[in-house]
């Protein structure tokens, strides 16, 4: 470890700022250029001792030669810098840069980057370029060989929706609004993906080649502007949609040049497939949980992977996180630091303020971190930061962390309850009781081992990835429905054995308890779906404090249940106890 | 949220550097007094414009009153600070002080603080003032009624160790020794706490009198320094010590006046009782694994209470964490970067530096948290990071975190299996090779629930505590072990029905699933342990998404197994096939 190779920074925003403490963690010197004295970044970090942070645009090449001159290394924390006078500074041996200048180009003009990934075979959508100054009859030509919807895009300087256009349909008045709004800028067209979810996935690669990617998220915009991130992604019935995501994001970054942390958009399309959107050459916005989520944030990965320090564990440290933009609604500061101090008291949020002195409707202004143990419990609380958000409406709210509704399905069940049958529903029920006494969501529903074999198979496949850690499986007879679901996940299933008319219900145990050597089934008493539910408890507990002591607390509550009886049982005598329990 | 209240920081070390991420992030604008203009805290946060950090000595009245003018409050990160005059700047007006002048007071005086605490009630080991310039006879008269060994101690200005001299004996020589050691402090003597484990507790406290605490940790000392901290407290066989340890934190903070963090530090004996030790009134070393593994670091919640912001939860957001402080050695600061490199290959952990300009032997220079997802993960990876501390030795590591050995229980099993006779253990050695496969720490031994009653009991009621998620449990006949231990632990059981010389097992099988309601077993097929254990793995792999990818993968080799076969008896013709298996 070198402690001695300071790092430059072109941009002191709130990127930077973030920068700036994994840096004074590590002790690597930062000295950061942009325009302002007191920008988000040069607050949280003093140069080194006699040295200064430079005040002056990050696109001027004399401020940029004279950042380079103090230290060993630059870097960026945007991309919108001026790539050709970081070229020329490595190419006259002034200073190391990373990620390279060509990359960082290369990205700079969107449809250049689009052309490079589809050449080097990563998936993306039709894409075409526009002349220059393009007529209306440009953009019908092009129209027609990609289709409506089709998106007109800015190939430079775009970012947060400010340089796409979506045309619906190539009328006159749509496509000169459209080229207005987009104005002198070099245009390219893309075809639109018609995607079920945006993801993204960061990736830090180093200057030996090594690449290692965080788990994908769920990003969700609101007019085009990143609004919530949900990490891991959890993509519903979909297989393996973030092993995908990953390796796709981590290909895409592999076929760039230098080192540093890279943020990757993807869209996932209705058949599972995913399409690259754009690349970030820097930290970025779908990456902020990754300071309280993960064993190493973005932003320290970045610093490591540029000055060849060990690259961090890219790992989640919880099961469940999610990420909350708060964004200026006006220039005042008001309802900025309401959001902030409504996220202080909802438990797991982590309030990032960037230290901007003004506020501006749609600003970045900081953003909250959430983690939960659990799934359920993180759309619980994201609800409630959500609600506080000056802009809330419960439209835009209920599709992201909907109300639980009692009788129904939770959306972000722990527990699957399943029954061959509709005739095993009152069996099953005292499940519900219990798991609702302990508040554990859960969903249930009816698939047939024999009946409904296709919809089981679905059901167990998609259990791990839609969150589920246990099941509670009933069936009599044959019952075969816990065997065969746990045969198609790795999530615990609990069988319950059914009585059915005949054998006693001995039929279903035998069924139900005597699996192979490989498949396991935790095997409960017959038509004994409370203790199911306990063990399902139990099994929650055993990542969750809180809960086993709960369980305890209900352990001592049978106790003294059965005391309470003792003492009844004495004070009346066993003669009249025994007639009240034949009532 | 009152974004302009302008905190001053009594010292600039590593506690006040802590204190500035989460002002930043929150916006709470600190200005530090401290002697330097480099200091750890004031590199990592600048004063709000048009101000500055002053530079002079923490206990200098002008300072203070300088500092006094331009903030709102006043807070401390060291106890040695001039009481006297925070008091008058309260009394005068000019700034609020958090917490209380009179509570710091009070603490930087051992014995008066020691004192208040006995007569609030909190237990105490006996202890007992000195005369000024203590004689020789007045040490003795005093062991005389503590007895030996004893603990000579500074009333005031004692840390790490400095102001304590221990006395085994009452000999001339060791006694002026200690005198001699001591210097011309006021001192008082304490009778040695012959305790097992050193514990701490962080504890907030809000103006209106709320307390929060933390989880209990473990503090492991060497030359009377805190090396390493373990949270949450395991505390072996005995009951719920951590939340005793929590209560009895809470009370002796509810006893001081004012706002703030504070950190209790604790005894626990060998008969599970609790003795305070001492109290700093400030962010406590054994509070850093806080910033990773907590909701809400000690730091950002010492803030939000003095601001009169909402308290964050304390809750763990890890399920097992360590914090290692980095010690200077020497003058060279080349141990230092080399610790702190070689904690950047380990997964989980972060590694903390204090900016400090100069190394010293045993300065605390920085520090390393690392978060697990389980002990035995956790003790993995302690161990290599104690491994590269300078003064590491096998002697020292090996009881903190042992190397695992091959067919002997693990220090730190996260399953236990345990059968009622030695006569299960033939059944029961396959669940061992599958834990063995997946690499999952595990112990196993014999208890049963007829003959060794009390044992298994003891058994199950630690098993919480000694961090096991699942237990195994294997017996015959009768079969009452897994039901039994399922009563007195939250742990889920699993249950193994071992046959038995009579009945085919169907005895054991239903003595093991008919539980009442209220305790859940999970059971297995008649002598199937293979599966317990693949059952215990996947209640595992409900909090470890990468076991739960192992678990997919192990049953993909048993679909390939299979289709194997299949291949082979078309090859072989299943006359042939028959015979090679009768083999």
């Amino acid at each position: 470890m070198n402690p001695a190779k300071t790092v430059g920074i072109l941009g002191g925003g709130q990127l930077g700022r973030m920068l700036t403490h994994p840096a004074a963690l590590l002790g690597i010197p930062l000295i950061i250029l942009d325009s302002g004295s007191y920008t988000p970044a040069k607050q949280t970090l003093l140069p080194p001792q006699n040295t200064s942070h430079l005040d002056g645009p990050f696109t001027s090449e004399s401020h940029i030669r004279e950042l380079a001159k103090q230290c060993d290394l630059l870097t960026v924390e945007i991309e919108h810098v001026n790539a050709d006078v970081l070229e020329q500074v490595e190419r006259e041996g002034l200073c190391e840069v990373q990620p390279s200048p060509g990359t960082i180009r290369l990205i700079q003009d969107k449809y250049l980057q689009k052309k490079h990934l589809a050449a080097k075979g990563v998936p993306v959508a039709p894409f075409e370029a526009l002349p220059a100054d393009p007529t209306e009859e440009d953009v019908r030509n092009v129209v027609q060989r990609l289709g409506t919807p089709v998106m007109l895009k800015a190939r430079t300087l775009a970012y947060d929706g400010r340089g796409n256009s979506p045309l619906k349909e190539v009328e006159s008045t749509s496509i000169k609004a459209s080229l207005e709004f987009l104005g002198d800028r070099p245009l390219y067209a893309e075809a639109w993906a018609p995607f079920v979810k945006e993801v993204a996935v960061m990736v830090v690669r180093n200057k030996e080649g090594e690449v290692r990617s965080y788990d994908a998220v769920e990003t969700m915009h609101r007019d085009s502007i990143l609004r919530v991130c949900l990490a891991p992604l959890r993509a519903g019935g979909m297989e393996g949609v973030n092993l995908r995501a990953r390796a796709l994001a981590e290909k895409a970054v592999s076929t760039l040049e230098g080192a540093g942390i890279f943020g990757v958009e993807m869209f996932l399309m209705a058949d599972g497939t995913l399409l690259l959107n754009e690349i970030a050459p820097r930290p970025h916005n779908s990456g902020h949980h990754t300071i309280e989520a993960c064993h190493t944030s973005q932003f320290e990965n970045h610093l490591r992977a540029i000055l060849s320090l060990p690259l961090g564990s890219t790992s989640l440290r919880v099961p469940s996180a999610a990420m909350i933009n708060i964004l200026g609604s006006s220039s005042s500061m008001d309802p900025v630091l309401k959001t902030a101090e409504a996220a202080m008291s909802v438990p797991g949020a982590n309030v990032h303020l960037y230290g901007k002195t003004e506020s501006r409707k749609a600003r970045k202004m900081g953003h909250i971190t959430l983690t939960a143990l659990t799934d359920a419990e993180l759309f619980t609380h994201l609800r409630t930061l959500l609600l506080a958000q000056p802009d809330a409406s419960v439209s835009w709210i209920d599709p992201i962390a909907p109300e639980p509704k009692s009788g129904h399905s939770h959306a972000h069940p722990l527990v699957g309850i399943i029954m061959g049958s509709d005739s095993d529903l009152p069996t099953m029920l005292p499940a519900t009781k219990i798991l609702d006494n302990f508040g554990i969501p859960y969903e249930l529903t009816i698939t047939s081992a024999h009946r409904t074999p296709e919809r089981m198979v679905r059901y167990a496949r998609s259990a791990v990835s839609r969150g589920l850690r246990a099941i509670i499986a009933g069936a009599g007879g044959a019952a075969h429905l816990p065997g065969m679901v746990a045969s198609e996940t790795a999530v615990p299933v609990i069988g319950v054995p059914v009585k059915a008319s005949v054998l006693d219900g001995v039929d279903s145990l035998y069924s139900i308890v005597q699996m192979p050597r490989g498949i396991p089934v935790a095997t409960v008493g017959i038509n004994n779906s409370t203790n199911a539910a306990l063990l399902a408890i139990r099994i929650l507990g055993t990542a969750s404090p809180a809960l086993t002591a709960e369980i305890e607390a209900y352990a001592k509550s049978l106790e003294e249940e059965v005391l309470g009886k003792v003492e009844t049982l004495e004070q009346e005598g066993w003669d009249k106890y025994v007639e009240r329990l034949k009532k």
